[in-house]
């Protein structure tokens, strides 16, 4: 028996996470458990654990660090009171030697004691602020993913992780470009601020009704381009490291966190704590 | 020959640095390199790495991880174009099992390629800018140290790392309470927003006037004791994990990096870049 879309929309966080645990819910999570942070995914063998760190350290804009499980735990304990990374999130890509190997709906067969896994910030909360303030958010309100481009800006490499940015574009109005910047940097942990605006040319797109990723979007007059930084950068990063295995979130279907999407930090305080 | 204190105040970060490193000034850092971020240094076996990475990103506020060095690289090339931590940090402190075992100005005959080293942001930053706002620090104006108390909140453990969390207390007018925390909030990297105000004993500090560390401070009559998360607190958590070595900045004896106090991310992009 599944769930679908409409139902959980109007569901609980808990009845959201039960769904999506008990394998009733395979879909996108964009506009569930309004209100709390969602996350992308990166899982890998701990070997690779400290240089990934180090890459999101390094590159904080597209891959802002919101929580990182023990080796070998499936409980993000930093993240949820009982978040299993194993079965929480709606649909898993598998990597194998960097290439696409399979996907799947839970991992508990294939996740081991020797895996760590990386949740990262997404797009998700500050595309909700932006439009809280009347910004109009094109791709979404014609049901569309955002266009994203390979960028001619380096990442700073960590070990075997390197690669060009990966950036997202939204067609703001010029007189609310301003006010963007401003929304967009107050939350780091969702790619903060852009990383440009106006020419395409600037950051090596060539043409931006072109994307390399996710689908077309316009530029009306008045208006200008403008680009963050992508959560797809991580995943160039790791086809780049190649490792023996690398399981991620298939893109759109994010763990969704207990974490308040306005919170100072992505972290729960142990339960011990009485402040 | 050494360089003094007052000449170094009126000189710009290059030389500042050069005086550093050829060993002409072993003394504190505050007020040196206007405008530079400061951080807090410490250097690990490699094998103790991931897991105090976890626990700074676990603990954002007292462990605001701002850089990572490679391991066995000493160059800390993404907050500075030519800092090497072994010789630009005006003061040291070797800890062994643990244990402080002696000081250096200097620390490259104790650097190996197994060590890994990390920056934390300090509270510097964000004094800075409620000084500016016309908020008096106290301890600033009297020259003494900032006084810092073992609080009863528990930090979020990772590995070997865990304890209570240390704070610093600054007395702050009632009236502008509201301010403070909003300035202090924009600077996650620097401990970011107060972790509680109001009754010191809700976290276990019984006499606010006998600190732990740093020297006493009054509360003068309309105000209030506000408690900032302390980049002390890591070196409670290096001495229970106690390493065989670890390697630490003198408190006061800052790294000073390359960074704007006010960067949106504490990185420098790589050379290449064009943007």
């Amino acid at each position: 028996m599944t769930t679908d879309y409409e139902t959980l929309r109007h569901a609980d966080l808990p009845q959201v996470r039960a769904a999506i645990r008990a394998g009733r819910y395979h879909s996108h999570t964009a506009g569930l458990g309004a209100g709390y942070l969602q996350a992308n995914l990166a899982i890998l063998p701990s070997a690779y654990a400290l240089d990934f760190m180090r890459f999101c350290q390094r590159n904080p804009k597209p891959c802002p660090l919101t929580g990182v499980s023990d080796t070998g735990n499936p409980m993000m304990f930093t993240l949820g009171r009982d978040i299993d990374i194993r079965t929480d999130v709606p649909a898993y890509n598998i990597y194998r030697d960097g290439k696409l190997a399979g996907s799947a709906t839970d991992i508990t067969d294939v996740w081991t004691d020797d895996m760590v896994a990386f949740a990262l910030g997404c797009s998700f909360t500050f595309e909700d602020a932006l439009m809280r303030a009347g910004i109009p958010m094109w791709h979404i309100d014609n049901d569309t993913t955002v266009p994203m481009f390979r960028s001619s800006i380096e990442t700073v490499p960590a070990g075997p992780f390197r690669g060009k940015m990966v950036v997202s574009m939204r067609a703001i109005p010029r007189d609310r470009l301003d006010e963007v910047r401003d929304i967009s940097r107050r939350y780091p942990l969702a790619h903060g601020g852009p990383v440009h605006w106006g020419d395409p040319a600037e950051i090596g797109i060539a043409d931006p009704t072109r994307p390399d990723w996710g689908d077309p979007a316009p530029i009306p007059d008045g208006h200008v381009p403008v680009f963050w930084a992508c959560g797809v950068t991580p995943q160039v990063a790791l086809e780049a490291a190649s490792p023996p295995i690398c399981i991620t979130h298939k893109p759109g279907h994010m763990l969704i966190t207990d974490i308040a999407e306005d919170a100072e930090t992505p972290v729960l305080p142990p339960e011990n704590n009485e402040t």
